[in-house]
């Protein structure tokens, strides 16, 4: 199989390495910008890649929506197998492009676009073929779950934590779609879209972790909680819920063992019950290994990871109930039927009643327009 | 696609309602003992499944070798793609029954045999198409799981762990091959097998925890410790090791958030780095929901699981080295170079030196045929 890789960034060199090591496989090109041509195999040339009738496949790692959904449009169009990263890319516009490699006969594979190196959506596609799926999530985003375990293994403020996220080249200088949870949400919607055959592309909430302190973290240690950032989907009587939140955890559930950059996704079936699986959610090699494992998937005949049914559809979280741990101003403290209160200076801390996702976050959203700063998370009271 | 049954014990049963269910498959027969046949899909004759041209697939879920060995057999002749959970069969006989199936063209999977329901083994060998797998194990026998949960979590003597384990259905009347670490071998010798191209057959090492006491429990409480009983195969410079051992870890190891029956399984490739399956062992549907993954691998047109270069071979366990936790009679403390060492009765409780895991099971052996009691368990001292 010879594969052109679009991209030679992080992912894009390690896919490289990895191509040229596997047996049968081998790059044909690699696609660079203008003026970074500076060896044989490499082009600034989309159309060269597409003629060339040798290649097989094309491997997208450059990240980003434009020229990403014109180069795989282009490249599926031209019979070429399409293998992405990138999950902006595919929460925005995977439907339309697998719907095209279906009509074209081409596979369209993105692996490496939920879980990193984690074989999680192709473990949840082959499970929905003879078992049904009723919820999934998980840590789906490394760099926050490395700023957590930081913050309460060491004591550090966020700040810190993310300043130390961005020396390690964990977290990028804009760590925004990391922190507020947009990352973790495209991937729970690439999740929802393989396990329910839903897309969800409205009506999605996502809470990330950047109005989290190093106080709030003290707290949880006092009540022998650990936070971690969860994505959420599940199949709801009328279409799926979809959402990303910190939730506290018991320090012995198996979230909690999920230490530094890793990744642990989630699945449960009917018949199989829960499945987990953990590993690197990030990093060169194993998201090239995720990469790889989609070419290699090619190769044994599976090309889709997205069913022929497989459609847009709103998320609606009006109906998923918790309870919340609320840090807030005291003057707000009304806006909660609690089951819990605890003075912290001008804040307090709450546990709220279970109320609803979306009211939830209705609430928030209504208290951070006056001004006040608000953080919250999920937890389960009853065990 | 056409499946035929072979057995209707816990297992088949779950395999023929998940196939009813499935979209795309049905029962074609299900094989039963001679005055058994009380439906018409029912039959003892295996020849008259194996003439029936309708029939793609056989599932046999009956468990030991003989007559399943020759049921394979007559299958695979026959044209019949062939998927078992029985992991006996597999590792005695899996190699030559693999070399036939790609001689006939037909499928040979059996996810079900190492896991339960955790797809562990055809993760694995998508991982080595693309990857080096250095290290592949876990916990593989949700029986002792269970028992070692319970001892840890209630305080459990060995004996009423197991009891209530055989209640559940968890245990069978004779728990022999899950207590002794046999069970939990033959897994990992099929993983080698699939990770490794190995299948050790001899030379391998297993102890389980029929030893354990209820005493050595709260010890290892006290030391903040957890035990669990885990398979470790590894790559060596000349071929394999492969043991089965308790082992003691530190209460934030993701092993120790493995309850219940649940299995851990993982494997560590050198660009992946560590990926980490969990989920139900065992069980009528979670094993049956891998039997029929199988079967829908086939139809992706995955055939095969072992390697065309998978070949048997000797394990070599005298090249690894870690410390252990050994409880056994003061007169034979001297057996042992020690880190530390407390006098518990008559009993001494020990940490050793780094020995060979090869030393370890001998010295035990040992002081066992001179009719003193010993518990041992693998330990990592640095951190």
């Amino acid at each position: 199989m010879k594969v052109a890789v679009l991209g030679f960034g992080v992912v894009g060199r390690g896919v490289f390495d990895m191509i040229e090591k596997a047996q049968g496989m081998e790059v044909g090109y690699v696609l660079v910008r203008p003026g970074k041509v500076d060896a044989e195999y490499k082009t600034d040339s989309l159309e060269k890649i597409l003629s060339d009738s040798s290649v097989d496949a094309v491997a997208e790692v450059m990240g980003g929506i434009e020229p990403a959904r014109s180069y795989a449009e282009k490249a599926i169009n031209a019979g070429k197998h399409f293998v992405t990263s990138n999950k902006a890319l595919v929460a925005a516009h995977g439907l339309e492009l697998s719907a095209l490699a279906r009509e074209k006969g081409v596979a369209f594979l993105f692996s490496a676009a939920c879980g990193g190196g984690v074989p999680f959506l192709h473990n949840l596609a082959c499970a929905v073929k003879t078992d049904k799926v009723n919820s999934l999530g998980g840590i789906l985003n490394g760099t926050t779950n490395y700023m957590l375990d930081a913050m309460q293994s060491k004591g550090w403020s966020y700040e810190e934590a993310l300043k130390d996220a961005q020396m390690l080249g964990y977290a990028e200088a804009d760590p925004t779609a990391d922190v507020t949870g947009l990352d973790a949400l495209r991937k729970i919607m690439l999740a929802c879209a393989v396990g329910f055959d839903v897309l969800p592309n409205e009506g999605l909430l996502n809470e990330g972790i950047d109005s989290l302190t190093a106080e709030d973290v003290e707290d949880f240690k006092k009540r022998g909680l650990t936070c971690r950032l969860l994505a959420k989907g599940e199949r709801r009587e009328r279409g799926v819920s979809a959402y990303v939140e910190p939730w506290l955890l018991e320090s012995s559930a198996p979230e909690c063992a999920v230490l530094k950059n890793y990744n642990m996704a989630k699945y449960e079936g009917e018949c199989s019950g829960p499945m987990v699986f953990m590993g690197q959610g990030a990093g060169r090699y194993p998201t090239a290994s995720a990469v790889l494992r989609d070419l290699s998937y090619i190769v044994s005949g599976e090309y889709y990871m997205l069913s022929d049914k497989a459609a847009a559809g709103a998320a609606d979280n009006s109906a998923c109930f918790h309870n919340y741990y609320v840090r807030l101003p005291k003057a707000f403290a009304d806006e909660f039927k609690c089951a819990d209160k605890q003075e912290d200076g001008a804040d307090v801390r709450l546990i709220t009643e279970k109320l609803s996702v979306s009211e939830m976050h209705a609430v928030a959203k209504k208290i951070r327009a006056e001004g006040a700063k608000v953080f919250f998370a999920g937890l389960e009271m009853e065990k």
